[in-house]
């Protein structure tokens, strides 16, 4: 069809290529006895969905019709306010409510960037592998990735300088999650922190720092966001209520400090829907709004998540063939698995029929063509189906070997 | 800055070249003593805040975690069901849940619409005037516009066959809004419906139908939607809740039924935020499925606009000098005035000083410099301001006059 645009045109064409094992595999949860290892789900029964009702009747009564009516593009000022402050208490820096963006969810925090950085054929620096809703969100702009090894300390610095230092055309931002990263779990380490930020100012060369899971980690101390380095590199720092409340509410935010930036940001997200939902904003904020109970809540979350990550940790030494490697990641809703000489898109098809299921890496390589990985998801089962699931890709593994 | 897309270049000039008098406008509106036709605000004094709180509590006691929860990118079913229902009882044709797309606000559905339609220089075919949120919506995909005349009918359909024969590069769709249009408050006839469909067939031009104001009629009977009629030519309609609900609930939809085209939506909006609030949906829907209670909502609302519009109407017979004309809408939110002779852009500065304010027309033109209409809007303010407001405009007038 003509009619389309070439963005749409190229999106389907991306989304054709990068999505169909996805799709294979969420046809395959549907069924009821399938283990899921491969959505990126919260866990429901840690929604506060009383508190909620409860929240909704308390705007309702104290704000009435301000909180359903037409509302600023930036975000209700309690939400700006509060999540200035949060940010301010987790990372030493001084934020200010000016720099905050309320968005639908950090996809379209990411759609927005794409929006006002990128022209067809512009290059975007990616770590490989990398979060495929960020991919997806790029695609809709026509976009190449060059992309920077990583280990276990996350984004290597030396293969980021040699990748820019040989860029044309010159990318338009470095995109990447330094906390307990999707897909592979992996943290970027402390020492790397300010390097990296060095680079990029070096280099001129914004950073959009995406960081869901920060709020969720399970041993070790907090390490600074990137944001929180001087720089005269711009840093653009996404965050969201997503992981920390409820996904359903679609409220996360953007922090953007250079104003140019921020204000073409502003004059996208109008575009786009004018603005994020009052309704939503107002009792999302009166739910976070008691601190203590919320900070408790935030806490229980993570202890879930622990445990499962042990659980699914011990599970993958007990029952995965020899060869067979994985990260325990500090944090997060994620692990990765490397099973040497096995492509995992042909084992899901064998896992599948064993009613387990998980991402096959390669979905989230742009750089190169690896075919060994698979993201397990650690938040959205119980201990009881992990140990089993665990168990039953260990068997699929083995039949793929025979 | 070098490093900005040119999209977002391009929106920014086009935003600053429209928009100015607007945010001059805002200033003013902030003053408390301000009358302010200005905006384009349902009256908050008819939000079912009670009801929503009610509605929320049965949500969360019925659904739980569920409504907090990921969901999918169409929309939940139950929305997407009762958007398919009550359009088919409206309009008499039979439509398909499954054409149904969720969005946040209309403003995202013609944000989509343009992501998947347009290319930089693309032409898109417009009533003149037109609604403005659309031509910003627009303006992000570089657009040039190609503009039809209106009449007391609405759009004229010998101008627009004009239009697209000697239109070149041939235009991507047309965008109009045929019930109480959005400056004029003008409503395409019954007789030029069909015809306008007929055109649009006979060219293979798709037609975007915006339909925010339909259900606030008040008087006369209800005319078939464009999309109501068979053709061959894709029509994509968008509809809201916001004018009969909330605007800060951020629901409204998009009814495709040509399947290559709902394929495309799907998948922008997936790149774009994934879905619309799971909370606010359920929410919506939990509000509006007590029928006979919601029809007598809209009713109340059409009952209480229609009486402002008559009180305006009057004002403006009794106040304005001689010589001014203007529209006396069957529905909506808004009417025209014409004011020979007087640029309104300067006027606004007087009137501002008196204390009312307005949208100059100039803003809703693409296709040619028009200085001497207003846009009032007369949904927001009570029925003694509406009267106090046009006095004071006919005051500002004789001013400019002298």
């Amino acid at each position: 069809m003509t009619a389309i645009s070439r963005a749409a045109q190229f999106a389907q064409r991306t989304a054709h290529l990068r999505a169909s094992t996805i799709r294979e595999m969420l046809k395959v949860t549907q069924q009821p006895d399938v283990i899921s290892f491969g959505g990126g789900l919260p866990a429901p029964e840690l929604f506060p969905t009383e508190a909620i009702a409860q929240a909704t009747q308390r705007v309702m009564e104290r704000l009435g019709s301000a909180a359903l009516q037409y509302s600023v593009t930036e975000g209700i000022p309690e939400m700006r306010i509060w999540v200035a402050e949060r940010l301010t208490r987790r990372c030493g820096g001084i934020f200010s409510a000016e720099a905050v963006q309320i968005v639908n969810g950090s996809q379209q925090g990411l759609d927005l960037v794409g929006k006002i950085f990128l022209d067809p054929g512009d290059h975007v620096v990616l770590e490989d592998p990398s979060y495929l809703g960020a991919i997806q969100a790029f695609d809709a702009y026509q976009t190449r990735y060059l992309t920077v090894e990583t280990d276990e300390d996350g984004l290597v610095p030396e293969s980021l300088e040699e990748v820019l230092e040989r860029a044309d055309p010159f990318p338009k931002f470095l995109y990447l999650v330094p906390n307990f990263q999707n897909p592979t779990g992996r943290t970027l380490s402390g020492r790397r922190r300010e390097t990296v930020v060095r680079i990029c100012e070096h280099f001129g060369l914004p950073i959009v720092e995406d960081d869901p899971y920060g709020e969720l980690r399970f041993e070790g101390t907090d390490l600074p966001p990137l944001l929180s380095y001087r720089s005269t590199a711009p840093i653009i720092y996404s965050g969201t209520g997503s992981k920390i409340m409820a996904p359903g509410m679609r409220i996360a935010w953007l922090l953007v400090q250079d104003e140019a930036i921020r204000e073409k940001i502003v004059l996208a997200k109008q575009g786009a829907d004018l603005h994020s939902g009052t309704f939503a904003q107002y009792v999302f904020h009166e739910y976070v709004s008691d601190g203590d109970a919320f900070d408790a809540h935030v806490r229980r979350i993570a202890q879930t998540y622990a445990h499962r990550r042990g659980v699914m940790a011990e599970a993958l030494a007990e029952f995965m063939p020899e060869g067979v490697r994985f990260t325990r990641p500090a944090g997060g809703m994620f692990l990765w698995v490397t099973v040497p000489n096995v492509d995992t898109a042909e084992l899901l098809k064998i896992s599948a029929a064993s009613k387990v299921v998980f991402v096959p890496g390669v979905n989230f390589y742009s750089g190169r063509d690896v075919h060994d990985g698979m993201r397990l998801n650690f938040s959205n089962a119980t201990e009881k189906n992990i140990r089993l699931g665990v168990e039953r890709l260990a068997h699929a593994i083995r039949l793929y070997q025979r």
